[in-house]
């Protein structure tokens, strides 16, 4: 099963690797089929409180959420995946001939509109390894949990979707390793430069390897040390102390405004997204097969960041979001973070901020877009047109809006050594700096 | 009412500050009275849930708090202060003749038992400076909010007491200004040295003044650009995902364990905490007579970091601690945080750890002593011993239990940059250190 594999020469194209990911896709059998909520194996909606969960108490649960603001608008209620315990998104880095090399999986997970896709060596949610599916063990968890061999880069945690988990945070995990390790049929190390090469391609580095690699360190103009502005921190705490936001989950059942049918949950307009049903057929997960919820968002998202020069030096215009699940009401987020179906009943001056900039944007403005996936152990093709924007001083003035500042990429990576100041949108558009898939 | 004061010289001993602080308290007629709950103005218990609360739905509410933790011993009810909004806590600071001086206030708060002690420039909660309550301005709140002058030196939220608040945060600020600015009778400019010495002294500079003392950047062996440790972090992050406490507040009718008298909240077996009543009389705050409910605490705590040098460089043994009304489930902790009454009962290894290296020190080995009380808006008599003592291999190996580790005073400051890293009870410690009421 396992080999000591030679690592792929730092100058080779990206071609070896797109047939490895081919293959590996061949090697496995991958049947993902939508079914009714009474198909689930495990999965049951709690006869008093609706709530949609595993019989074992772990997984996740979905169930309703509350929320109310002061100052910012009328209150909601929404469906919410409710999954306390933290998993491990964990790379594993290792030198060969002076290069660092990072090991990553092709991984097949069910959301995905494509299946399998690049993953980290560990993603793993703490009901997996401490085998509450009675699965196989979880490959080169060692490197990653107690008394392990090797140099942590970085070990923060991270929050996940707060517009549809509740407060849900991942340990994003660097280590590097010196001494031998074997790698798996399913495993590969790649080059950083791979990896952002890889970036540049639609729908192939997943979301979990693409917020634990932007927590690599990264060089910036001081070398290594985190250079935190207070500016930049004062902003933040302001925004933070500005919006009070109450959520709390409140039972699945009856909740307003969303509709149980046999086969989804649905908001009553038809908006935001869908709660969904799947069965799975795999041979490369830890089990061979299993039925689970899946949320399922409607439409293609937008996701950018505006850049400009300012004094010479590369900026973003990062967003002080509000996202109803996040642990501590606000964190920093892209420009623009846009799902169509959420916002197409709007117009005029409710239609987001700097939505029009990124999406008439002209090709020589646009230095960076693909499409990419979030979670497909949870969504169900949920993906994002990701973008980086060059801006002008029409579109975006050196002076932004409330809730709006220029930060610079360095400014943001130092950060991500800190819990919860980036949002997940936030990270996979800075791992395409961390990586070299865009340079500004 | 307003005059500018000249500054107290440096040089200038304590005598002068000491005489102006009970210049202050003559000034003010101050009366704290205990009254049953239904002499209580404005606050009553909600029908239904048995809640303590404000007619306005401001201030705060005592309400009910369920706690359940994985693998970490019996699940608890306990009542618990619900305030979710952030108040601003800060300090103006100044050069006068090249020496920094701070901007301290002569502030009553009717849970001290002196009720009167040094704060910051400004403390209050948004409640205060919204005008809930209908009192007079809060002074100096221009220089921390909105469109400010002067340069901002530390600007951060913190937690509080993770075990009486459920998820508390306050804005930590300290604001540099060159103007002229209006001293009010009740405020006077403090050197650092003047308020280290005065931390000497027991119960004379408030919880509030210490949390922000501690924020203020502190020169490390590399000058002020902070040093995060990634094994630090590491542990940290090890920390804050091993341990799953799920908190959730419910209401305080009927609550497990406790009892509601006409006078107070109680715990069956006398333990924790009471909840009690106060009527007040004050000239000096912002109205002039009011009523409130306050937690009062069951004896003296001791609140100790041990300290060893290690290569020549002191650390302190920092506590990973678990606190149910933690925004994170863990913050760090001194290496002793103890309530006699919460642990009577513990015998053998049940007791805390470290608590007898603290309890047994001789004077020698204290380096730091003195006692201070908790926040005095909503607690009442809550003193604790704090104190640094130097401890020997014996007591306190280097390769400390789990949920401990060694950390330099500059480590655990420089994380003060950011949210909720380190507890109220270790921040009044590391105040100690930034002003130097204590060297080690």
């Amino acid at each position: 099963m396992s080999a000591r594999t030679a690592p792929p020469a730092p100058a080779e194209g990206l071609r070896d690797v797109l047939d490895w990911l081919e293959e590996r896709r061949a090697a496995h059998r991958f049947e993902v089929e939508p079914i009714a909520f009474d198909a689930l194996d495990g999965w049951s909606f709690d006869p008093v409180t609706g709530d949609l969960g595993h019989r074992s108490g772990r997984f996740f649960t979905v169930r309703g959420l509350h929320v109310t603001t002061k100052d910012a608008g009328p209150a909601w209620h929404q469906p919410i995946i409710v999954q306390p315990e933290v998993g491990i998104l964990g790379i594993l880095v290792k030198e060969f001939d002076g290069v660092p090399h990072f090991l990553m999986q092709a991984k097949m997970e069910p959301g995905n509109s494509n299946l399998l896709q690049i993953s980290p060596t560990v993603q793993a949610t703490r009901s997996n390894y401490t085998k509450a599916h009675k699965g196989a063990d979880v490959r080169y968890l060692e490197y990653f949990r107690g008394a392990r061999q090797g140099r942590v880069l970085a070990d923060v945690l991270q929050s996940e979707h707060g517009s549809w988990f509740f407060r849900k945070s991942n340990r994003n995990m660097l280590v590097e390793v010196e001494g031998d390790v074997p790698a798996h049929e399913d495993f590969r190390w790649l080059t950083l430069q791979q990896i952002g090469r890889l970036l540049r391609r639609d729908n192939v580095i997943n979301m979990d390897a693409r917020t634990v690699l932007a927590c690599l360190p990264w060089p910036g103009p001081g070398g290594l040390a985190p250079h935190q502005d207070i500016a930049l921190l004062s902003w933040f705490t302001e925004e933070r102390s500005a919006h009070e936001v109450h959520a709390r989950t409140v039972p699945l059942a009856g909740l307003p405004g969303w509709r149980r049918g046999a086969r989804s949950i649905v908001h009553e307009e038809g908006r935001y997204f869908d709660v969904v049903a799947v069965s799975v057929q795999a041979g490369s997960r830890e089990v061979a097969h299993w039925t689970q919820p899946l949320f399922e968002p409607k439409g293609l998202g937008v996701t950018a960041f505006l850049t400009r020069r300012i004094g010479g030096v590369p900026h973003l215009l990062v967003h002080a979001r509000v996202e109803a699940g996040f642990a501590e009401t606000v964190e920093l987020g892209p420009t623009v973070q846009y799902t169509p179906s959420n916002y197409a009943h709007l117009t005029g001056s409710d239609r987001p901020l700097f939505l029009d900039a990124v999406l008439g944007a002209g090709p020589a403005a646009i230095r960076y877009e693909a499409r990419h996936s979030e979670e497909g152990g949870r969504f169900r093709n949920a993906e994002s047109r990701y973008l980086f924007v060059e801006a002008d001083a029409v579109a975006a003035p050196l002076d932004p809006p409330p809730g709006y500042l220029w930060a610079t990429p360095y400014q943001l990576t130092a950060l991500l050594r800190h819990n919860h100041y980036l949002n997940v949108q936030a990270r996979t558009l800075l791992s395409c700096l961390t990586t070299g898939a865009v340079r500004l």
